[in-house]
C-alpha cells in the first residue's frame, strides 16, 4: 500500500514507522521541511529499539528506513495513495482546515477510493468533515501512544463514513500488526478514555472521601488489576471468576457490582486540595525535575513488556499446534 | 512469627505457602481432617511451581515445606501465636460464628495481641466483629486470588479496629512480599471491586448502547489501557501524560474527564440480551468445556508475568546504584 502520513511530529512519526515495518511505501508529509530533517532520524532511533527487542520481524533497519520518504508536497503525496493519516494537534479548527485540504485534494487528484483517518483522541470526525464532498472516506483513527508498544487503536466512523471505509481501516490496521477496535458510532471519549475515566474518576472520588491515598490506589492496579488486564479484558476476567462462565458470574454477582457502582460519589471535579494531595503524592515519588526521565522509563517497560507478550503469544501457539 | 491459617481450601492453602516462603511458622487448620490431607500435597506442587520460576527466593521446596505443619486444634494452633488469617466462604453468618469462637479462643488462651484478618473480599469487619471482647484485634486483609502471583493486599480496618493492629497487619504483609494498600474507612467494594466494577459497569454500558462488541472492550483493555497498569496506577499514568505532571494534566484534562464521566448511562444490572451477547463473544473465544484449562492458562500467564516483573524491578534496582 502507498500510505501518507500527514504531519510528522511525535505520533506522525510512529504511524510511518508501523506502516513502514509492514512493508508499505510511506510518505511522511509536513509543510515545514525543518520539522521533517529531525523526523527520519527520529525514526531511524525507535526503529533500532524495536530491532534490539526482536520486534522488527528479522528485518534490517536500513530496510525498512527506506520506505519512509519525506515531503513537503501533499498533492503529490496524495495521487495514487491508498491512505492517509492525519497527525495534527487536537484543535477543532485546526482538523477542520486540514480536512478541507484534503478533500480540495481528492477531488483534484481523482483520487477519491483514499481513505482519510485522523489520529485525534477526543473530536469525532463529524466536527471536522461534515461538509465535505469525500466525506463518507473520512474517519477516527485514534491510537495510543507509544503505538508500537501499545497496538490498539480505535475505529471510530462519522454518521456519515461508508462501512467499507470503516471495514477496510480496520483491515489495513489488522495488516500492520496494530489491534483495531471499531465502533459503531461516536461517543464522548471513545473506548480508551471512556474506560480510563471511569477508573480515574473513582480513584479522584475515593482520594477525595479520604478513603485510601492516591499512592494505594496506584498499587491496587500495578500490583492488582491491572496484571490481569495486561493480557485480559474485563470481560474475559469474569469469565473465569465463576463456575459456569461469565452468564454465572453475572447471576451471582451483578447485583454486588451495581450495589457498589451505585455507591459511588458524585462525578466532579476533584478539588483543589485533592489535586494538590495527589500531585505530593506523585512528587514524592518522581521529583519533578525526573519526570522526563520517568517518560523514558515507562517507554522501556512498554518496550519490554511488548517482548514479554510477544514470547507469551509464541508460547500460546506453538501449545496449540 | 507464628502463623494460624483458618480453613484448607484454595486461599487458605496460598496463605500458608505465603507466609512459609518468608520464613514464618505456620500452622493450617481445619476441622475436616480430610480437607488438610490434599492441601500440602497442593501446596508442595505450588511451590515447586514458584521455584522452577525462580520465585522461591533460592530456597528449598522442602524447606519451605517443613515451616508449615496442619492441625484440626484450634485451641493449640491459637496458643503463642502472632496473627491468624481466616479463609471461609464469603457467608456472614458463617464469618460471625467463626469469629465468636475466635473472640472466645483469644479469652480463654490470654493471647490478646493476636490479630485475627479475614480473607473476605466483601464482607466488611463491622459486619461480623461489634459484639466481640477483642474486637480491636479484628480487620479484613482481603488477597486477590492468585495471590504468589498478584501482591496487592487490601487492609480494612473495622471502625473499631486499633490503629496499631492495622498498623502491624500492613507490617507483616509487607514482611511476606505482599503489597498491602491501606484504606481508612469501610466502603462497599473496598477498593479492588470498586476499581474493577467502575470499568466493568461502563463496559456493561456500551455494549448495551451498542457501541461496541464485547471483545472490543476487553481488546481496549488487554492491548491497550492494560499495558500500562500492569506497572503503573491512573495517577501514575496521567502524571506522565502532561508536560508538568499530574497538577498539570488536572488543569487541561479534567474538565474534559467530568464532561465524559457525565456521558456515562443508568449504573444497572445489564439486560438478559446484554448478559446474552457477552456470554455467546466469550464462548466464541473459549468453549464451555475449555473454562477450566483457561483458568490454567491465566495462571501461568499471571506466573510468566510475575517473573517478567520481577526481572525489570531487579533491573531498576540495578541503574539506581
Amino acid at each position: 500500500m502507498k500510505i501518507v502520513i500527514f504531519g510528522s511530529g511525535l505520533i506522525g512519526r510512529c504511524w510511518a514507522l508501523l506502516f513502514a515495518r509492514a512493508g508499505n511505501t510511506v510518505q511522511l508529509y509536513d509543510k515545514e521541511p525543518a520539522q521533517l530533517n529531525g523526523a527520519l532520524d527520529d525514526i531511524e532511533s525507535k526503529l533500532k529499539g524495536l530491532q534490539s527487542s526482536g520486534l522488527l520481524q528479522g528485518q534490517a533497519v536500513a530496510d525498512v528506513l527506506k520506505r519512509i520518504s519525506t515531503t513537503t508536497d501533499l498533492d503529490g503525496a496524495i495521487t495514487g495513495a491508498d491512505y492517509l493519516q492525519e497527525c495534527v494537534p487536537d484543535i477543532v479548527d485546526l482538523k477542520r482546515n486540514v480536512f478541507a485540504q484534503l478533500d480540495a485534494l481528492v477531488e483534484k487528484t481523482g483520487n477519491s477510493k483514499i481513505i482519510l483517518a485522523s489520529s485525534t483522541s477526543v473530536i469525532p470526525a463529524s466536527t471536522f468533515t461534515e461538509p465535505l464532498k469525500h466525506r463518507s472516506r473520512c474517519l477516527v483513527a485514534h491510537p495510543i501512544n507509544p503505538p508500537h508498544y501499545i497496538p490498539v487503536v480505535e475505529v471510530v466512523p462519522a454518521p456519515w463514513t461508508s462501512p467499507e471505509v470503516t471495514a477496510e481501516t480496520r483491515r489495513i490496521l489488522d495488516s500492520i500488526g496494530q489491534a483495531p477496535v471499531v465502533l459503531n458510532c461516536e461517543v464522548e471519549g471513545f473506548l480508551v478514555n471512556r474506560l480510563q475515566f471511569a477508573l480515574l474518576m473513582e480513584g479522584y472520588r475515593l482520594v477525595e472521601a479520604g478513603v485510601c491515598s492516591p499512592a494505594d490506589i496506584d498499587t491496587t492496579i500495578s500490583k492488582g488489576l491491572g496484571l490481569r488486564w495486561s493480557f485480559m479484558g474485563p470481560f474475559q476476567t469474569i469469565d473465569l471468576n465463576a463456575p459456569g462462565g461469565v452468564d454465572d458470574y453475572c447471576k451471582r454477582y451483578n447485583p454486588g457490582v451495581v450495589r457498589v457502582c451505585k455507591d459511588f460519589g458524585e462525578t466532579k471535579d476533584p478539588s483543589p486540595e485533592t489535586v494538590a494531595a495527589i500531585n505530593a503524592a506523585m512528587r514524592e515519588e518522581v521529583p519533578f525535575e525526573d519526570l522526563a526521565k520517568r517518560r523514558e522509563w515507562r517507554d522501556n517497560r512498554l518496550a519490554a513488556l511488548a517482548v514479554h507478550k510477544l514470547q507469551m503469544d509464541q508460547l500460546d501457539k506453538a501449545s496449540k499446534q
